[in-house]
């Protein structure tokens, strides 16, 4: 999986598969991503889906998911149906190719990701209680528009506060900025990633302290201008710094009630917002303390040599990754860079996620396993 | 247009139409509402759409606006071109026909109405300025979830939160409880609405003053058990009123800071909305002071007759309607219905929205007039 995040590179691909009717389990039932009401498309306990669209004049219909196509055959009423091979638990892409337009199916929903809005479907997990909507007390998803100095314009930022937060206007919160990975924006965390899901039911266990948690949208631009990659990744290399520093956080301190200094501000991002922490917090110290890097690379201890003031000011370096994504690791393997910073003297902690790849399953179990860990030192 | 507020009706029926060439003038620009970097669908000074998708192995695509059908044709790469008729201002509900299949348009971004997520266009107003999304202070949306002892389950809702809420601790604010439509949810007053970007724009301007606005789902039931249209009105007519009540009412009152009484106290709704609005203020007296009917019918002399306490009680009556609904009326007038309640000495306005009909450039504008005379009394 190449480090500059681009999860999904199959969907431009349009590979073509065939699914195996052989010892499949007729225990469908209707997605929990669908549209209200809608039976299809349905998912069986293999995690293979089934999907349905009615298009009597059309010639070749496909279900793509995550770039794969998988052939649909149509029925007396016009209806054409198909069925994918076993997914992985959790999100995916997910659309349909009808005479070779590719569109989103009606009956699915709809989320911001890999460049666009478009439809996805939710495999179930056998962890999916980490982010399952509880009837346990919810903090808010709050969206804010505000004036950016850096770039003259409106900031579109999401801020999660924990459920006690309006209970009384004396306590002050930690704060948690989090980041979204290449063609995502400020939304993916609370959507995909269910941030506020996983957040009320970590604070209902007792298993994480409350905390504010802030999405910015780490490509400045929000794709507007179609922004060559190299316009893109200097914006999100120089450019997100400076609007964090300079405009978000001041912004977040001034308008919450937060703790305002590095002992109680973390950073962490998902692929290309992992780099972006890594980048970030070997490069402005005294900002953050404490950091979280999910599929996006590591901090090694060449890093440690070459930025001294960061292992002075860190109390907690967070690597993740997808099992899947680190099978067959092109150098060092994650797990023993985490070990070598262990052996320097920092709070470092790895964590793998079973069986998934580059995608949000393994970004929600990141979340996950990094919230109880933050501001205890 | 039929007062149960079927306001896509339209969208069923697949008429097609002919759009005709001359006097298109060329000016045609990528819409408002396309998804980031998208050059179509476009639309010009007159209103016209002209839309694309590539569909290369297809035989017969429309574009689908309001339920009319507009034809395509296919250049010699496989997109597929077509125009609408001149469409009024505002929000329109948007998607292709490919081959039979109702999708989506991939290009256009994605709203809940009409009973689904679907796509939806935004042909330029001149009045546009009410809702644009400005450089002012800006208030926030916060997405909450919380018990409902009614229905034993969650209730998902969205508050506006004025933009100096959390400036100071100590000031309280009124309330507006605003509602959607028959086929519509909680997501339409701050999305196709855009009820945060009117007030934002009101109170920077001086024309109203700050409130909370607390949207709920007037369906109650997403339409998730597919329930049929009698269980549907039942919920709306009989469950609403409760779970507005006893639930969100004492909750909005506990955890933000509002002036807790009847005084400071407000209820609208456009169709469906404006009808549940009208028969909770008649029947639950001494709860809201201030009501707003958007094309949702009226108040009546006859109403105050058999509901004295709604005279004793009320500080305001706002009717609205889109100028194209009535322009036929079956009875009395709205206006001349006003009229008589002014006449009996309530506190009634009467506004028009011109050139608009069952839809949400006429509810937009209604919100425009309608707040900035609430709590004034």
């Amino acid at each position: 999986m190449n480090r500059l995040g681009i999860a999904l590179v199959g969907v431009t691909l349009g590979l073509t598969a065939q699914a195996s009717a052989q010892d499949v389990k007729e225990d469908f039932k209707s997605m929990s991503t669908n549209q209200y009401g809608q039976e299809y498309p349905m998912v069986n306990s293999q995690g293979i889906v089934r999907g349905r669209i009615l298009a009597p004049g059309a010639h070749e219909v496909f279900l793509q998911i995550n770039g794969i196509n998988y052939p649909m055959t149509k029925d007396e009423q016009g209806y054409w149906m198909g069925q994918s091979a076993p997914l992985d638990e959790g999100n995916h892409y997910y659309g349909l190719v009808i005479d070779g337009a590719n569109v989103p199916d009606p009956a699915s929903r709809f989320l911001y990701g890999s460049g666009a809005e478009c439809t996805q479907i939710e495999i179930p997990a056998h962890d999916d209680y980490k982010y399952a909507l509880r009837d346990v007390p919810h903090g808010q998803i709050r969206e804010l528009y505000f004036h950016s100095d850096v770039t003259g314009g409106l900031r579109h930022v999401f801020v999660y506060t924990p459920p006690q937060y309006d209970a009384n206007y004396t306590t002050r919160y930690p704060v948690l900025y989090l980041q979204h990975g290449y063609t995502e924006n400020e939304t993916g965390w609370s959507r995909q990633g269910r941030c506020g899901f996983i957040m009320d039911n970590l604070i209902a266990d007792g298993k994480s302290l409350p905390f504010i948690i802030v999405m910015e949208n780490g490509e400045i631009s929000h794709r507007a201008d179609n922004a060559g990659f190299g316009t893109l990744m200097n914006n999100a290399n120089t450019l997100f710094p400076k609007i964090l520093i300079e405009d978000v956080i001041p912004y977040i301190d001034s308008h919450f009630r937060t703790v305002p200094d590095a002992a109680h501000r973390a950073l962490a991002g998902l692929s290309m917002g992992g780099m972006q922490t890594r980048s970030i917090s070997l490069n402005f110290p005294g900002v953050f303390s404490q950091i979280g890097i999910f599929s996006g690379g590591v901090i090694s201890a060449q890093d440690i040599e070459q930025h001294p003031e960061f292992k002075k000011d860190n109390k907690l370096v967070f690597i993740s990754y997808g099992s899947r994504e680190v099978e067959n690791p092109r150098g060092q393997a994650p797990n023993e860079t985490v070990s070598d910073l262990k052996a320097q003297g920092l709070n470092a902690v790895y964590y793998e996620s079973p069986l998934t790849a580059h995608e949000w399953q393994t970004w929600r179990r990141s979340l996950y396993e990094f919230a109880p860990l933050l501001f205890r030192k």
